[in-house]
């Protein structure tokens, strides 16, 4: 595990470069791609810190902790963006989280697993729940889209209004899905995640190795704050950067915030994700993909719609539309891949050329938002 | 039963109220939710006269009876409609039929009887080949308005030509339907209909109970004519009083006719379904939902295009674009979640949720149609 | 077999009759209608020759073979219309292609099929691996025109950028599907493809039967030479003649593309598809029409963008958006019918509704492209 320790530890080096960056005037490129670098080993940490204070406090605790603090980082920098004014930007990387945790997550999961095993299983029961879950969330987030886009001349009060409503519905739908899971079907989602799923859990992040025995629950909170701390300080550079250095690099902020932004705020899932997947656990892998997903649709998009709307930085739910089909085409192509709880190499080919050609779509898109 | 009772006769009393309502001159809002009340108790005895006469005399006729009476509640309020010219509230009803049955009723029976049962069946042979019949229809009933919507500049004349030769076609798929279930491939479709099964369906109704042994075939006939004959009564006066009470209500002609109507013209529908749930039937209530959808839109959306057609008001199939966003949502969502033929209160939550949004947008919707 | 003979060697008679017409000047239509009947039996031959020399080179240079020559009829008219510059005509023949497969030759194998038998199985394994493989295609397909069509002001060289781009990366997943079904999932693939089964598929061409056991590989090649070159001089007949002798007819250049070129150019997919399904093959049937579809939508179409580059025809991916709701809904009920691995004759009814509800949508279409 040398080499894991050796990625983790160079990774954080970023963290003192960027701020240094930032200070000496390096310019807003370098700022820009050294704080994207140093988010990633923190929000390894924070993803640590938080199951290891869940196992402490138990499941019930344990499980909202993980249901609200999952995609923490995403949430941190979308907050950073939206209160920099840069509403755009936080909406496509809203759409480009779902679409990566769909596409590349699970698509590099099942590529990479597919080349070790001829034929993955996953349980097909919570897959097809979670893909109605999602179906759902998926309408709901883009129907004001839909609607703008076929009835142009919504007002902008009338659509604020309609994305908050629509933002409360989520939030509601959430917390019954928790309880669903956690409380009156949790049964269905025990079968299979057996301790030693935990270990794999445990070792597949780019944390170095600690003792888990003896959790102690002071130091991880004391982690969790001061890696919350630092991604809150990144993500400030990240996104007073952000406008400049994207197009000295000769990218749309469309392509930044679908594209670019989500892989940063999704790193830790990725390296779960594959690394249980070579280990033969598709079960997990498929579900940190589309319960990220779904935490996304689900939470920190309603959350950022009402956060913008209490910042007096309104955010509504009118996206692009050809986020709109990027998508649906995400969710489409997820669902038909994945109904059959089998994989294979060739099903994570297929949802990563999907990713590529929705990337190369927006990389030509001429929209240069915000 | 005795509250069954009473409410079923408390219903009747809106009769008379409504009639005095018109002619004393109460104001038109007064008018129209009378009259939208007592359609409630009239519809539901004239889903019981089709029964019971379906009963007498014998399978195949009383199928038929069953195939073209089943939504005559609401093909009455459309003719009144469309007779009026309220052309668009008339499609509005369509595609809120549509959605409201498979949203709302399946929703509801999901979600009230997935509280009772941890689990509830369904049979997936037949929610299969609904689905795809359901797919069909919806496809072919809004293809045109996604012609005109992706080619603006199509004449009048050739939207109405095409919107009669979809219809033609539907009704063709229609009888085809039920010479499938009938005849060719009955045998799919009885498994699980037992002698219990229809028990728990006449006992599901809120027509107070009557004995089903000796059924007087005169007696069903003429409670079939009376109820129909006061069901077009209180329909004109709906229809009269719709365009003025609503929009003193605050309510867009759009919302009226998506989300009002549909409410008051399938109440019996979901009465039934609700119920059967409720006593673990899901597959009747499965039935009855998708069933009623799928007879909107083979049957009652064709009949009223060539009615227009022959009653020189012409009804097209070019609907608002934002409906052909809600059915396809509606669909879609329908499918993923009744594929599996198993139900759980998270589902029928699911589907809810789903109503309670197009609801949303469908009240914040711009258009103000007619 | 003389009734089979006799069409064949009838319709071998148009290829002079077609030449003639042209040469003693007998009008646009005549050259246009012969010239495509001349191809009905030189695309079952060339279709012949090349499984013949499939068999004797084995199993990986066979299979390369039927996978490039498959649908070579279609490739050689699309190029000839390609380089007389019908470039909307290309375009909507390939959508028409995968539209015509889909609906109305399964559509068409599995009613006829269901006529003879109650209910007719194939294997639901690769049906999902197709309909995956299909979805991608068809999304990566459309994606230009979704995104010209929701951000107008698309460059034309960003288009044609973009669909290179798409079209390398189609034709990289095709290579990596034909690997997997060749190489490392063969397995899969084998069941069910018995003896038998070829004998099944070689009788249900319409060229006349031959002595398959002392195969002449030169005879063949000799047969593919002559009628590849045969198809390409009629070829050249019917696109010269496609415009004046179509808007003689009344027809538009896209209901031209969409509806009768495919059926000229799958004639031979039709007659061996709708043959071997009233054998009871609904494997074999299913197969022809998804592998077709899936051929044109993965190889020809990616072929032909980079062929129009390096022509100096650019052709694009941007279709008509029309073309784009047809292909969806063709692709939806697709899915639907097929997922379960059964068929009966009512699925392939809603299948030639469906065809038949679109042809009707195209031929009212106003758009009238070239």
């Amino acid at each position: 595990m040398s080499i894991k320790n050796a990625i983790f530890y160079g990774l954080l080096i970023f963290i003192p470069i960027s701020i240094a960056a930032e200070l000496l005037n390096w310019g807003s490129v370098v700022v820009f791609m050294t704080a994207a670098i140093a988010i990633l080993p923190l929000a390894a940490w924070m993803g640590t810190a938080t199951e290891e204070i869940a196992v402490v406090v138990g499941p019930t605790i344990g499980g909202l902790l993980n249901a609200t603090f999952g995609n923490a980082t995403e949430l941190i920098i979308a907050l950073a963006a939206l209160n920099a004014g840069l509403i755009e930007v936080v909406k496509a990387s809203l759409t480009g989280s779902i679409i990566g945790n769909l596409l590349l997550v699970m698509g590099l999961s099942m590529f990479l697993g597919g080349l070790r095993y001829k034929e993955q299983e996953f349980q097909p029961v919570v897959a097809r729940m979670n893909a109605s879950s999602m179906n759902l969330a998926v309408i709901a987030l883009l129907l004001p889209t839909a609607m703008n886009y076929t009835s142009p001349g919504v007002s902008f009060v009338t659509m604020q209004n309609l994305s908050v409503a629509v933002a409360i519905v989520l939030i509601g739908v959430y917390a019954l899905t928790l309880l669903f899971s956690m409380r009156t079907h949790a049964y269905l989602y025990d079968v299979g995640v057996a301790e030693e799923d935990l270990q794999v859990m445990a070792e597949s992040n780019l944390v170095p190795e600690h003792p888990t025995e003896k959790t102690d629950l002071r130091l991880w909170i004391g982690v969790l704050l001061v890696a919350t701390l630092l991604v809150a300080v990144e993500s400030e550079l990240l996104v007073a950067t952000l406008e400049e250095a994207t197009s000295k690099l000769g990218l749309t902020a469309l392509f930044t915030g679908v594209i670019l932004l989500p892989i940063v705020g999704n790193a830790a899932e990725h390296a779960t994700a594959v690394t249980v997947a070579m280990k033969n656990k598709m079960d997990l892998a498929v579900s940190v993909a589309v319960g990220s997903s779904l935490q996304i649709a689900l939470f920190v998009a309603p959350v950022l719609v009402l956060a913008g709307w209490w910042l007096g930085k309104p955010m509504d739910l009118d996206f692009n539309p050809f986020e709109l089909v990027a998508v649906a085409v995400a969710v489409l192509i997820t669902n038909s891949i994945s109904s059959d709880g089998k994989s294979n190499w060739l099903e994570g080919t297929l949802l990563l050329a999907a990713y590529v050609i929705l990337g190369l779509a927006f990389y030509f898109h001429p929209e240069s938002a915000v």
